[in-house]
């Protein structure tokens, strides 16, 4: 797993920050780099939306210079403003979040990721002394998100680097096998028999369910489950 | 464009309401579901934290039951805890949102997508009712995230679905073209040659400028300035 740092430029209301360190802690990162904050008290909103994260990532934060973020790490400036193409460089060539995981995977450098105001971003100045740029695809009539909410996205795809285990489990293990799938497809066609289905249209009838099964990908216990309803209902109607 | 709707159940703050207002807008969401919401004036954080969405989005929402949501929409419920496998179908199976995005595309009915409570998110007995269950992977350590941020996540993913244009320029379309590459590897050549790089090694050094350009993927304007850089150093070293 990267470390990688989030830093926040002259963030002005403490919620941000601690909205962020909440992220930071879903997400798998620790270490939150602080220029120019805000106070932030105890009692303050910081603490009040960090959930666990007020335990640790918030009272750890370090504050540092612009500068010594920009020359001591690898720094990928995140924008909603981009150039609209390469004759400016200031806030181009730009990465999705989604890109810039793929390319940070090779990176061992020290890495943090930078945030900017909540009304102004980054300034023009600050993103030139940044290595990257990252951008969230939005709304073209509404590209800018709230800090908070940027910070949440970015740090979310990022977690193929730095998340160890999810709490999800594996969603592959409990797929039915497919012995029991086709056991499935035979009850029903007994079912199919028992209800007296047209004999002509049965094989269209059993292909449409095959049809529904395969895009449903059922799980053990739903494909157990139908069969022995298919069953005892196939038995009750024989009687 | 699909047109999904957002449901908040039972929220407790306002600013959560506007949070997620305007991440809808900021993806291409207009129609917001309240069932029984907080109060909303126009001095609370609900239009304080909803940007634009408080022009359109949060004044046209609309309250109704849950019977009415679960009846009336596909509905995806949004949670962190999902049951551990097949024995339990209550949160089982979950698809994650980019999972979701993909399932979605070829869903034309109305659909809504569910979030609950700020502390418990949504009951057994509510997403026992909703048709599909959809889950965030997040830090097994710390999988419970604010209510504003999971909401924006899954409408991040959703935005293939709900946004036509991004805010983002084409990145394709500044890439140099190969012509121009090839023409900057040679003016390297010469470079070499100029500055009196041992013959022996100038294609390693060569293949190694391709290695570092070939990951780069450097626009027009960067192939253009570093070819005719490496022009004039050139000229200026032979003279």
């Amino acid at each position: 797993m990267t470390d990688i740092a989030v830093a926040i430029v002259d963030a002005e209301t403490p919620g941000n920050v601690g909205t962020i360190a909440r992220s930071m802690k879903n997400f798998g990162l620790e270490e939150l780099l602080l220029v120019d904050p805000p106070a932030l008290p105890r009692e303050s909103e910081a603490y009040g939306f960090a959930g666990q994260a007020r335990e640790d990532i918030l009272p750890n934060a370090r504050e540092l210079r612009f500068d010594e973020l920009a020359e001591n790490y690898h720094t990928i400036g995140c924008t909603a403003i981009t150039n609209e193409d390469g004759s400016q460089h200031v806030r181009y060539p730009f990465q999705t979040p989604r890109e810039l995981a793929e390319t940070l995977e090779t990176v061992s450098a020290d890495t943090a990721i930078v945030f900017g105001r909540e009304r102004v971003g980054l300034t023009n100045d600050e993103i030139a002394r940044l290595d990257q740029v990252c951008s969230i695809p939005a709304n073209e009539e509404y590209p800018v998100l709230n800090l908070g909410q940027a910070a949440t996205i970015v740090l979310y795809e990022l977690r193929t680097l730095t998340v160890r285990e999810t709490q999800l489990p594996d969603p592959t293990h409990d797929r039915a096998s497919q012995p029991e799938i086709e056991g499935l497809h035979d009850q029903f066609a007994t079912f199919l028999d028992a209800v007296g289905h047209p004999e002509e249209k049965q094989a269209k009838t059993m292909r449409l369910f095959r049809r529904l099964l395969g895009r449903a990908h059922p799980t053990g216990r739903e494909a157990t489950t139908l069969r022995g309803l298919l069953r005892e209902a196939s038995r009750r109607m024989r009687e």
